[in-house]
């Protein structure tokens, strides 16, 4: 079912779509933008009408909705939930900095404050689907940071109702309100605020091409997590490896969406063999076989190469979201990983146990942004801000050196600045 | 020279040009992109003639160029530059984050790689002015972070030069190498890569608003630091404060250029008076004046508020570039400082000490950004992946809970991959 190549040939064939390749789609959010800015809710409910085919009274999901939810959903779910949201607090609480303040002896402090942004926006998609752990991940590391007020956004059902486990988690991680609108008019409500959503300081989460386009749009003016592509998983695998376990695992991912990619880089030709036939025997038992093989045949890739240093530069290039080690040595390999979101190590350890379950955060860099960009987490949501203090004698020890490089860039009022204070300095005699 | 406000009407005069207010450059700034990323170093050299007025034959600055700028510098302002690049070194390495991973009782292991992107490419601006304070901000957080290879452009001057204080910066930093180009098709070289410069991962620096645009442009292609607007000073002072500091630290932000913003928020209307006199005194002895008057009356403010409550929620709402505290209790006051991109405190403290000297970087969010964003700093060179291992008993013992939670958001394959695991292990009987 997967395509087959070397390594020479998989990194020349290799290519990613950039967002610049959406013009149309990149026009259509501009106008929802410019719309959802100019008349709030009127044009978020309309777009509402017109993209989830939903008529609501109002965007706000009420007390009785998340009462009714309570009742809908199954108790032992529940409270995997409720295990599985303490899991992604304890692991995200190790995330948090302190601020430092350091007053050196000659009169000079610095340091560097950490602080909480005070409002953040998660989007969670919806509609069909449901994604209660997407709420637990985006809301969950705002809560940690102390962001003051962590709202969410998510699409309604064709009833115009939230599914029961999207708000049954958003109590349980604590969100304090959940709006029914999705798509780039959900980013821009959130971007501008409206009568009924609250302008946000962050958005994080992941979405459509459309949230995707949306959130770079209004980036810069609101602080955004990440541009989030379809979903990739690569596993590197040599002989040790179980064929049933990896082609698990690249359904796994090829499931999510016709776009999505699943790569499988191994040292073992036996397996590469093994892997194909497993795919399509465990294909044809899977609920969406027709999106995991359509996905698997357009995006997938199968990569035979020489070493195992070999599939590691390919990882390295690609930056994958999720990478497995299914290796009979994975803590080596992962020493020579520079580029991926997560790292899943070992056979035991496929990446649905990231997804909903350990604790370290599912949100990850896609499309090589692994390159330069982190796993979602509670850094997303606090900033830091420099703290310096000089004393007079700390000031006048360096003054004329200060004023000397202000010299040299020309900006002469930078030096008086400094040079006003040392004069007086002078005068006064507190130099001395 | 300053419009004066009270606290109420600035809060509503107060506003802020975004980006998408640019339409005619953002289109330039596209179409300079794409020539570059599809003619490379023509295309840059093309345009630097046409921008720059400058003919190159090549982008990179040579080993002479580099020897005969050592000739040309004062030999103490190098000192100075040497001595500011140990205090940048020395803050930065207090930044340094570990990677950790934590073996639990369980059988599970989690953890966090801090590791630093590959390449990185600053930008600092040039041509008739001269920047070696930017370049040691932006090169030595990357060469603090680790990362591989730290190159910067800069514009020539009109004679094709770079100022040598540039070049010998450039190198008491650490760059690799420094090329000569500026403006859009600068970040574009260090985005797409030419012939002669290296595509980087991430783009950091200050620049004006091409420079800006196009990393607006890029972003997510290829990270980058932050979206600098006008450079911004907010001097909170009270009856303690002195007029002259005052004025000549809002008249070092003012001759940055006519967009540069300079605020003065005081409880104190003994003070806004002096201030005024002081600066139309200190403001017709400098250089860059007529740049400086046209700063102040057209973007600057001095408001007058009732309390210093007050004052700090202006700050909190302006997020402002640079916050001077000027007070006769200015830690007190720094606890109720939650947005602003950098906080100088004391009289003592202007903030040219903390542009050239001090340690903390220079680079910090504008426009209000400072409300999501922060300082550049080592964090902008690294990246974090997590690191999740189960060994087999730790995944049989969560399994069923994982399947459910994969069930209810319908994604079948999900759960698979963990029955698949489950199944085999209760077979073989480790699970007991």
């Amino acid at each position: 079912m997967l395509r087959e190549f070397d390594g020479r040939t998989f990194r020349e064939t290799f290519t990613r779509a950039g967002f610049d390749d959406y013009p149309e789609a990149t026009q259509a959010v501009r106008d929802i933008l410019a719309e959802v800015n100019q008349r709030g809710d009127e044009a978020v409910l309309e777009y509402t009408r017109k993209f989830d085919g939903v008529e609501l009274e109002t965007l706000l999901v009420s007390e009785e909705e998340f009462a009714a939810a309570e009742e809908a959903v199954d108790p032992e779910v529940r409270q995997s939930l409720v295990e599985a949201a303490e899991n992604i607090r304890d692991f995200h609480r190790r995330q948090v900095q302190n601020s430092w303040l350091e007053h050196q002896a000659d009169g000079v402090a610095l340091g560097q404050r950490v602080t909480a942004v005070e409002k953040a926006g998660a989007y969670v998609p919806g509609g069909g689907a449901a994604y209660p752990s997407s709420v637990l991940m985006t809301v969950i590391p705002a809560r940690v940071a102390g962001v003051e007020k962590v709202v969410l956004v998510t699409p309604p059902q064709a009833g115009g109702e939230i599914n029961p486990y999207t708000l049954v988690a958003a109590k349980i991680a604590g969100a304090d309100a959940v709006y029914k609108c999705g798509g780039a008019q959900a980013v821009a409500a959130l971007a501008y605020g409206t009568e009924t959503v609250p302008k946000v300081d962050k958005i994080v989460g992941p979405g459509n091409l459309y949230v995707t386009l949306a959130k770079r749009e209004v980036s810069g003016m609101v602080g955004i997590d990440m541009l989030a592509g379809p979903s990739e998983v690569l596993v590197v695998a040599d002989a040790s490896a179980r064929a049933d376990f990896v082609a698990a695992d690249l359904l796994s991912q090829a499931e999510h969406d016709v776009m999505a990619a699943s790569y499988c880089v191994t040292t073992s030709a036996r397996l590469a063999l093994d892997l194909q036939k497993e795919l399509k025997r465990q294909c044809a038992q899977l609920e969406r076989c027709d999106v995991a093989r359509e996905s698997l045949q357009q995006q997938g890739a199968l990569v035979i190469v020489d070493s195992l240093d070999e599939a590691l530069e390919i990882v390295n290039e690609l930056a994958p979201e999720h990478l497995e080690l299914q290796l009979s040595e994975p803590w080596e390999a992962l020493g020579k990983v520079k580029n991926a979101g997560a790292v899943f190590v070992g056979p035991y350890t496929p990446e649905p146990v990231g997804d909903y379950w350990a604790g370290p955060n599912h949100v990850l860099p896609t499309a090589g942004a692994g390159r330069f960009s982190s796993v979602l987490s509670v850094d997303d949501f606090v900033k830091k801000t420099s703290v310096i203090y000089y004393s007079p004698q700390a000031l006048l020890k360096s003054a004329q050196k200060i004023e000397g490089l202000a010299r040299v860039e020309g900006l002469t009022a930078h030096g008086q600045a400094v040079k006003i204070r040392r004069e007086y300095l002078e005068e006064k005699g507190s130099g001395n």
